[in-house]
């Protein structure tokens, strides 16, 4: 709804400068030009903290890096580009000085508009190969406000090292586990806490990994509740995910 | 919008009778109800001719016979029951007569509201099992106003059984050809005519035909150009759709 | 840690009544004993309000019933049988009066040490058929003490439906969103909202719907954020995450 | 059958010139030489305003640009040459100046022969990544004959931007939809229109999109009906189909 | 070609009883008649001892038996039923005596316009499992006029028992390899001999056999050369293959 | 090597009665006959205490029960029918009194010509519902005269239960790990034990669990090391390979 | 059988010079040295004009072209090496002057021992792309002395270009059907011949062509008989089981 | 259990130093940190002769070199690097002078603290393109203390060149298996000994073998008993289980 053209037209009504016939036609017009969405607009208009993303893969540098432009030039909230090369940085740099670049994650950050961390999402990931895709998620979490902590290499092959940090699952307000191989780090967690858990499947592996469909279909398996996958690799998504329900505790 | 309110409104306005301030909250309240969708039903009302369908499997017998004497019921167009048994065809009858059913295709049907048929719809299958599904499609067609041939038991591999309806395969104005085993009698006819293909691939055959994977894949990388594919054993989406292209043509 | 224990051998060392050593060599054999799951199994006892649930299929009416019957006399929390038959119900509604039954979702539930529902969980399904995993989600979530409403039979294919119901989508604190054939109301409604959206695709369909493989690949793709995806038909595990993330609001 | 041929021994017949079994064994080497087709290739010959088209991938750039260089001197109508990389354009505007390429599609083409457009195609797409498909299917129907309208980046996460597009979509007279990722904009736009939709799904995306695979699926299961499917990205093959289906229009 | 019509007409121009004209109108009718296919069919008439076939599944007894009836009362050469059940065969005896019935391999045959047996086609079979698959196979090619053996129960596991056979290996003329669980049966065979060897794989296994995908797949990638493979389970396609070849070497 | 007729042919080298080419176009002739297999059989003679078995699914009751009473008859070792009914069972005991049945395994036992078990085989399974299975290995490696111990219903989403048995695990001189759903118990043992662990996955569970296809998977990419993997199912598969290795630690 | 191992100690029992005794411990030693493999090897030698055949791709050029050499100058029959660079071929001519290349199906073949060609193999191929397969299984054949005719772009889609050539499909004693996209070309052939059609599916095509996977089930559900197919790409394959079955009408 | 913390808190308890309660709270706090792996790792530590491995793909030289060097540098047992470059191992030799590099199984190893070899472990592979695989086995095995045997290029094509191993086959103690292609040789191996075969299945061959799946169903299905499967070119994995199960013999 257009209340600045609603509320002319119903002046103009009242002060008798319109009849009803042709106020009812203007407000018809209005109605069909921007039927519905008005009002989701300014829904979305209301999400502040929530970062505008880029997905960079597929782009030239020079693409990605003129739409990440744009978007920090255009609003006032945090700014992310996913799976970005060096490259992009630079070009996005040159413009806007304060973004940030994360090599192995591969993200372009503009941190702004982003309250003081609050809350607790936890990180969790198996082997160094999977860093990439669970430092995403962090980065992607910090966008939105999340307090993030990581916990990194406690894969379920040395299982004493996962048991040694029981007390950063406990108190984790929800928990983003990233794994590649066959994906069981999730089964464990999710049997240890009590809490959300975000489970990201990574490629990491080989032969029937299958580029992580195996650790995807495990994790949709897994025999502890209280689990809900993202795709493969989707560290964003999963971050995303997180800070949505990290909010909730807030 | 929802016209009888604006106007109200917009007359107490005129007359004094409410502030801008009132109308405009009590505006904003009806767009919030009805958002968007009155002109979209408005639209779909006008579709006249198209059947409303009930997908019976999955459903008991009596629960099917409800629905479709409901909808027999509230409208005047036309009532379409696929993968409907002959127990839901004998409970509809007995609230709706002269509804038909159709045994081999198992369809119930209300043919109403249907003007004379129109157009040329030519539904051609390549075994007798593939039949029920060629039989679905056609009578679905048939509901939406298409005047439907068949042309049934042309396999490729009896080629020149295809060969000697030519004339017939050239006349029709959209065709919808069902096969399963391999599905490779769309790629042939296809390559013979210069009109829309709808092509169905039907779960007949066995091993790795996999359940109608096999002609869904052959259809999809048809050598010829003209096919559009819809899902396995699909002859309610086929007939649909063929119907929509054959309204085209009158 | 069995605190029993290691104050007697404390009091031991410190009366003299025992050497250093000779309490050392306890205390490791005791750690050996019942290494770790002391602690995990306390913290677990304090998870009040989660289920004790039987995953009924596959056993035979007296086997499951058998089972929830020890699980209802043996605590005093919430019970939960999932995929039940009204067989199972009988047997054990004879011991446990109380006890409901849900012939839709086959869910046998024993609310017991429930409190009064708190937060907002939206189960929303797209068609009638996904009703039976709809409503297993919205059972379980009930019994880890959510306040849950459901919406149902707004698929994307009559969009004004669903967007008829705007206001109840952004009033929940997390959705539930169950779907079959091709799933797309995932993507519509994360798109809607800025919630936590559990997603759960259902076998509802048939040809290439693979028994829920299409809609479960359509949400792990979702174009927009915010979605966690749980197995095929699993109801059950998206009510319970569901009410996991809509405690952190409480 | 060869006419001329026929009529010279029928007179030599006639005439006496030749004897009826040297006149039979020369009409049955004539048959044996050409059986069947000259029917078919009159048939083909009529169709004026297709493009004969060439798909370069997989082919050196002098291999397709020579055939796309004889095509063009050969014929009077429309050429087409997909999947073609700026070489083979640079090859092929040396002897034929008029030719065009579009780079974002690939697509080397001659309009010629293509009367002013008629009807109305609507190619709609979900993101800007999408766009190369879309565009080689614009382009091709273009070519055979179809006044064509694009709507861009009105994929399914912002749904306002689809809905206010609604009367471009309902004044199209065949609609084709290009989407990648999970394919939902086609369940969608199916559920609002009443036109034929033919759906393509693209490769774009990661993961468990599967290179186009779940959205192929996502659109054979389309709970909207009058959807037909082509191959993953098959810009071509959409275009093609719906300059068909347009024509029916005229 | 239609010889009588041609050489009427022919007559008819040269007495001066037609015009070229209309003989030239007459002819060009034909054409469209039979356009191709006469020569075809003259084609398939000779084939003298190639069965009529039948597949039964998906068909009511009552229908299976009464095609069968119908091509034993029609024609004079051999007749083959497949998948049939011993009511099928009942059915066909009550007008067909001398019809035979194999209830392991589920045929129907009625031997009939069969030379005595020539060549030497050989049926291998791994285990009694795939009994029923070997047996379609060598009574299809026996009805097609070859001499067949069959060598039994010869599996991978007890090598032995295999190379004990060596002798009948190499007389063959075509070898037929039936095998369930992994196949390698057949890379075995085609390493021994240097004649062709039709591999047939079967549903025989559980798990990861995968309804006969795995020795399909196996037989595909066999190290050893001169193998040809048919769909799963398909007995009468690898007798009729093998018996196409036999013939060859008569 | 056929020792009598050799002997009988060089004892008449030796008397005289045969010439040496005599003799050795008999050896030949024996060589072709049985060729090579002589030696392998003997190798197989040797092998006491293999079990003889019977896949019985497939095969009626007298078919299986008659080839269990055959093989029970003629050796003198354990004889093992797998997947057998009770019926089997009846039938085989009316011949062979002291012949075992295991239902909830649907094993045939007997138990003869078995050492008393030796070594120390563990069978882990995850639930009850693998109990099947895991009894199917356990009773083939003590018919191949292993001792066997079980430990139950010890998954991961308990990890406490596990890890209260960590002195079983660490005593087993070789484990069989039984699991359906994501089977991630395996990685979990593997990772704690320095002995072989034979990972049998299981059909339990549904959807995306694909009949045992993601267990499958999951064990085939465990983090831990020291794993080799069966057929799905394949309990017997594991407690024989299970046996074989535990013989080497007699 | 080593036979001048057993004359040797023939005589020697006959010349009393050793015991029957020693020579049956000989006899028995002897045995074991050379299993069975003897024969099978003699086999083997009388198998003149099978070609030796190395598969170059994984291999460096030095390693495949020094295998080739040692074949060439080892044996007296055609060598044979595919998916050959040029690189290979450059090496191998080095030294063995009269080998032949072909580069469009990277064929290294020296034809030694080759008598003049014999029989009718027919190489039929869909499209342009699919030559360097249709073009292996030709050189294949030929090598193994049969006469090969190519038969080339004669795709489905323009079906009067393959009716056009019935004559030379009829003449052929064995056909080898070389098609990618959807295959639809080995149905229609093998609808129309009554000799053995060998189908190799190649990878042409994109999307869900699947590199190759859809013409293979295509082709293994042809719904005409008498197909037997290899693995994708198998032009090696084709062409030698095609010569196999050629030589039987020699 | 950290020994030293508790002795001191013990000995601060006896010399009233502590109060028992004070003392109980610090042990449970150390519980708390370090829980339950104490008596893990002390198990672990013990596994002398079990290799440190680090898996080199998708690492730069310089991370794998910088972490083989610190392994090396920081215990006492063998160092094993799989899938390492020329460059890792120049890397690692300029600091650790006596490590080893492997280019065919692409190992990187340093052999220190092994005991001179012992057991038996027989590696058998079909092809020389399967060798990489099988070295990488039979290095692995090494460095756990295995004696390792290597029979290469014994494919089933060439049946003759296995059975002339007879022997070898039948003294292994434990055989590792590696075959691409269809995989067959695993089946006649297992068919031919009495002792554990673990499978390898590589990803030799093209088309339908499908990167290795196509030997790894073979090799789950195998007819013959007491066979287990690794991971698609897991030379590692199954040389690490074979030198496990070769222990077990010591």
């Amino acid at each position: 709804m257009n209340d600045r053209g609603y509320r002319a037209w119903l002046e103009a009504v009242r002060d008798g400068r319109a009849s009803v016939d042709e106020a009812l036609a203007a407000l018809r017009r209005m109605d069909a030009e921007d039927l519905g969405f008005a009002r989701i607009d300014h829904h979305r208009a209301l999400r502040k903290g929530f970062p505008e993303v880029v997905y960079c893969e597929g782009k030239t540098d020079e693409q990605a890096a003129a739409i990440l432009v744009r978007l920090c030039e255009r609003g006032d909230g945090p700014v992310l580009g996913t799976r970005a090369s060096a490259g992009v940085y630079e070009r996005v740099r040159a413009t806007v000085p304060d973004v940030e670049y994360h090599p192995l994650a591969r993200v372009v950050r503009l941190m702004r508009g982003v309250d003081s961390p609050k809350g607790h999402v936890l990180v969790v990931c198996a082997g160094t190969s999977d860093l990439p895709v669970a430092e995403e998620a962090a980065l992607t979490a910090e966008a939105m406000g999340a307090r993030v902590e990581r916990l990194v290499d406690v894969g379920v092959a040395g299982l004493h090292r996962l048991l040694s940090h029981l007390d950063r699952l406990y108190e984790a307000r929800v928990l983003v586990v990233v794994a590649g191989m066959e994906g069981a780090l999730v089964s464990v967690i999710a049997g240890l806490v009590d809490k959300p858990v975000i489970a990201v499947p990574t490629s990491v592996g080989y032969g029937t990994q299958f580029h992580g469909v195996t650790p995807l279909l495990s994790m949709l398996n897994a025999c502890a509740s209280g689990v809900g996958v993202v795709n493969i690799d989707n560290g964003f998504g999963a971050g995303y995910l997180a800070a949505l329900i990290n909010r909730l505790g807030d």
